[in-house]
């Protein structure tokens, strides 16, 4: 791969491991837009939130390279890749830093889990424009085609007015046929929360483990602004996030009571 | 430990693992407030953010049961404690849950790759009152003493005015000798980000590995109304954080763009 000054450079990750259609359906749109790094995690690093290994080494290995792109393999986290490929495998800072498209919603709160988010959060804590997508459903064998078109929208959007610093965009597309999706609506995310179950089992000595499964309840489901309420409709839902995380809303009420 | 209805029920963990001088300081202080139900991780858990185990089951033991506490051990992260103390240890909500005193300053961006932070908030999303708190050294050796006054003022505040739902606290402590320490300041989140390093070595067979090293860069330091200002004049940082991650500021703007 050859980089031009004037080619967009874009570094591509996910959470769900390298063989994920979902990551190669994000190569293929990007493609159109620039020369892609993509540096995958090694294994699935789903619900590893912004995690960064600090206790075992980081090992990188190239595995592909052609015009379009320079594909990595790398053990750590998605937030590990999107680090260590700045650091250390690029020449110059990627404008973009995309993320996805990963396998199963990261609406609402799961934003807080999701790695595939992490990896945007730290692509944005570096200044660069940053997305994660995410289509709706676990499935290994989703079909992502319908995605193509969003992903294209919310990029060519994002060139012609970029975002503001500290902010980055959660977009999870409904999994429906293309046909179905009604368009994209700029959400806020709903509030929400996973009511863990724990599925409670014995091993061969007898000796108890946990798996964690768990049902996620929206807290405001007659609410019509939020991600939650878009993807039930079928919209894609995009949602600015800030990686700023202060509550700007109680800071003085909280200085007051400080005083009193 | 029995539990009177009348009893606080306060769930602590840490993500420093279970001999963490900064999990005792807060232990004793939290034994002042009421039963203490502790669940830590076996292992360091830094830097794993609001990471959840979904790959591996969970395993929880009991290591000591007393009049004043119990404590459990978990394999998994500081989230997993919360969730699986919550879901299968409990017999009912807790009124805290209290993160820390972890090994290090959790300040400013740090709060996105925090472990103990990723507990606070997880209990937030319980709609529990939650609080992390740090320390500004990694020192494992760190004396703690300092810090009991201040665990104590930002509980009792607590108690006498609630935070609203979906906001968690983040107290960060300086490194400094009691005396030295000016008070407490409500503050944001400074804007700042960690520049990576990563230390490149060959190991025995040759092959390249890579160590995450990195400095912590403040981008705003003349700022006065900081987290990092506060630590750095030797006050006590208490930021409220959102687990809404929703950049409210920026959505009616984008809504607009997308009309366009």
């Amino acid at each position: 791969m050859t980089l031009e000054k004037e080619d967009r450079l874009i570094l591509l990750t996910n959470d769900d491991g390298l063989y994920a259609g979902g990551l190669k359906t994000l190569l293929e749109v990007m493609e159109e837009f620039g020369k892609v790094v993509l540096i995958s995690t090694t294994e699935s690093m789903s619900g590893m939130s912004q995690a960064l290994t600090v206790k075992t080494p980081l090992r990188v290995k190239v595995l592909e390279k052609n015009e379009k792109h320079i594909v990595y393999a790398c053990n750590g986290t998605p937030t590990d890749c999107v680090k260590i490929a700045i650091s250390q495998l690029l020449n110059r800072k990627p404008d973009w830093v995309v993320s996805g498209i990963n396998h199963g919603s990261n609406s609402s709160s799961s934003v807080l889990y999701s790695g595939t988010m992490g990896a945007a959060i730290e692509g944005c804590l570096y200044g660069i424009t940053s997305v994660g997508f995410s289509l709706t459903t676990h499935s290994r064998s989703a079909d992502f085609s319908a995605c193509k078109k969003y992903v294209r929208t919310v990029m060519q959007m994002l060139t012609q007015k970029p975002l503001p610093q500290g902010i980055c965009l959660n977009v999870n597309i409904p999994n429906v046929e293309a046909d179905k999706i009604r368009g994209m609506k700029i959400c806020r995310h709903a509030k929400g929360s996973w009511e863990e179950e724990f599925e409670k089992r014995k091993d061969p000595t007898g000796k108890t483990y946990y798996w964690l499964t768990g049902v996620y309840v929206n807290h405001e489901p007659d609410a019509t602004d939020t991600d939650e309420w878009a993807l039930a409709n079928n919209y894609v839902s995009v949602a600015p996030v800030s990686v700023d995380m202060t509550a700007y809303e109680y800071l003085e009420t909280m200085k007051e009571r400080l005083k009193q």
